[in-house]
């Protein structure tokens, strides 16, 4: 299944001229259609019959030219009607703005072999650009976990991390996607591209912004609700007050997606936003991956059981064997009535108990009385 | 109001009799009275006509001279009936049994001029023995601003997270109640003897057990349902996934109180058990006493604000004006036409939103065109 190629044209014609996730393209899109509204605002004049800004800056775009080069650098542009189109970010057009910003992408423009409409449950990990090494690690162990069972790890390729979300990944075998906010053929961070030229060569880079754009704040905030749309659920790992990360946090909430934080210390900077979301109540504390894992969902086998705890000979005891266990000193016996005294039980019943307590090896008795063996120690 | 003397004379003979949190031993005294259990119970015969075990136990316990020798060390035994009877207790009634423990104490021995049916929204602060230094610092940070708030912080006396609760407590100006599992005149841990004196003189020192009595596992694990009971909220701050403070948690639960716990490090173990309790949606994410002044309820000048941010120049500006403000290079000035560009503006609202940002002292114009000034850095 494919678009239309005027529709395709208009898109990218369309996604050159607005911002990103501005809503009043994405609406009119949305009621007319995007060949409709290229063609009217591409005439649009005003009352001296002049062309408007708009109007010149949209005949001034050769969309495709713009479809043509970036075929040539490997770069497709993926669009409602195509079957790569990932339905999930159909949920855009109903969720409301954050900040401003919303609605669905005209288009994603993407390099790489991984299909938008091929990842199995794909989970975002986001977190602060100037993340501790706590956070890195941590952040590595969820996405080399997801990884490994096959989970698509999306992030947005930033310093700390984002680039620790997608190294952890990579090292669990697992595809990965990188959401940016500026051209896909664009390195930034530019320390970054040799992980995004892995990125597209094994998973896939994904940008709203045509190729060759420049990323500026508000692009961030518009990419963080792509990153949030195409995901199952959002793991924030580290985030202070003011971090972007909050931003995608909000936007998965407000896409229902499954929100999850990983605590952190209560002293620590770069943990105090994920323990804001924590306590709102809209995210949900994991502490590994498979915690992330059990959460999105994932088959049977990623339910969680708590850590092991090793069974010692006393777990297996009734109370009142306990009990009678706990009066019995370690190194010199004691008779059984002291042992009933210290215990508060009467001395028949500890004799009895005492009894069982040495068939199962916790007991020993010696000259002087009854004393733990090692194994109960 | 004060219960008669025949009644505290049967509850403190039957106190040293049974084990705290016996089910059977509290469900008989509800059912028919500590007179009627105690008067059974010293005539029990068995089949022989001999008195039974507890019967000869029973009648070689002197519950007067008990009181008595109390009153001399400064302990009062506190009974239902007793106008310092603390009404909270009763709810162990109606709460079933953790670890075959359970019901509400015959009684408590109290040490310390601190009256039981005075302490304003008590809070227990609980958890591992072995704490991190992390932990110490932060369950005195929570007891010094419960302290301060006139709140008693309600602890265990044991190392770790309990000693720094009180201590945190008594550094707050608050009052502090230590709940033993040993008679309040012997000091467990004894490295903690002037810490118990200390609360002894200035709070309350508090316990089921008879003075005289030794702490077993089992009577912690009695000690700390007292602990949960006693308090409208009780505060894990750190606890490996075996700790002891998990089974107050589970007691506080159990007794719909406030169930409250501190995030730290997933890599600390001593951070498990809280995340674990965190995780199963029992226990509520704090990370200062704030936070859990709020929780408790305390009145209205508690109720948290989430950290100030201070408010940069660019948090008050359109997002138009930001988009702008955005695609103004930093150093040497650039033209409205390549800011429009970047931007993704037409070059009319470009120009009017620079003016806009140079009243606004966010953009200087010089020779090369428009650039930042220091103030929109």
């Amino acid at each position: 299944m494919r678009a239309p190629d005027s529709e395709r044209l208009a898109r990218a014609a369309l996604s050159r001229l607005a911002e990103p996730g501005d809503p009043r393209m994405s609406s009119l899109v949305a009621e007319l259609g995007p060949e409709t509204v290229h063609r009217h605002l591409a005439e649009e004049r005003d009352v001296g019959g002049v062309l408007t800004d708009v109007a010149t800056r949209l005949r001034a775009i050769d969309p495709g030219r713009d479809l043509e080069r970036a075929e040539r650098l490997g770069i497709r542009f993926v669009v409602p009607g195509d079957a790569e189109w990932p339905a999930a970010l159909g949920d855009l057009d109903h969720c409301g703005l954050v900040h401003d910003r919303g609605g669905s992408p005209l288009g994603l423009w993407v390099r790489g072999p991984l299909r938008l409409d091929a990842l199995a449950t794909p989970v975002a990990i986001v977190g602060s650009r100037s993340a501790t090494s706590y956070g890195g690690e941590v952040a590595r162990e969820i996405a080399a976990h997801l990884g490994s069972a096959g989970v698509c790890v999306v992030s947005g390729a930033a310093f700390g991390i984002d680039q620790a979300a997608h190294r952890g990944a990579l090292a669990g075998g697992g595809p990965t996607v990188a959401v940016l906010a500026c051209g896909v053929d664009r390195a930034y961070p530019s320390a970054h591209k040799q992980l995004l030229d892995h990125l597209a060569q094994h998973g896939a880079v994904v940008s709203e912004l045509a190729p060759g754009c420049s990323p500026t704040r508000i692009r961030f905030l518009s990419r963080n609700r792509v990153i949030a749309a195409l995901t199952v659920g959002t793991v924030v790992v580290e985030a202070a007050v003011r971090s972007g990360a909050l931003n995608t946090a909000h936007w998965a909430d407000r896409l229902s997606r499954r929100l999850m934080g990983v605590p952190g210390p209560v002293t620590s900077a770069q943990s105090q936003g994920v323990h804001q979301l924590l306590r709102s109540g809209g995210a949900a504390v994991v502490t590994r991956g498979a915690d992330v894992a059990e959460l999105v969902g994932l088959s049977g086998q990623h339910l969680v059981t708590d850590d092991r705890v090793p069974t010692r000979p006393r777990d297996t005891l009734r109370p009142r064997e306990k009990q009678v266990l706990d009066a019995v000193p370690v190194h010199r016996g004691a008779g059984a009535d002291s042992i009933a005294r210290t215990a508060g039980i009467g001395l028949v019943e500890v004799r009895r108990v005492l009894g069982r307590l040495v068939e199962r090896g916790l007991v020993a008795r010696d000259d002087a009385g009854w004393r733990l063996t090692d194994a109960a120690r």
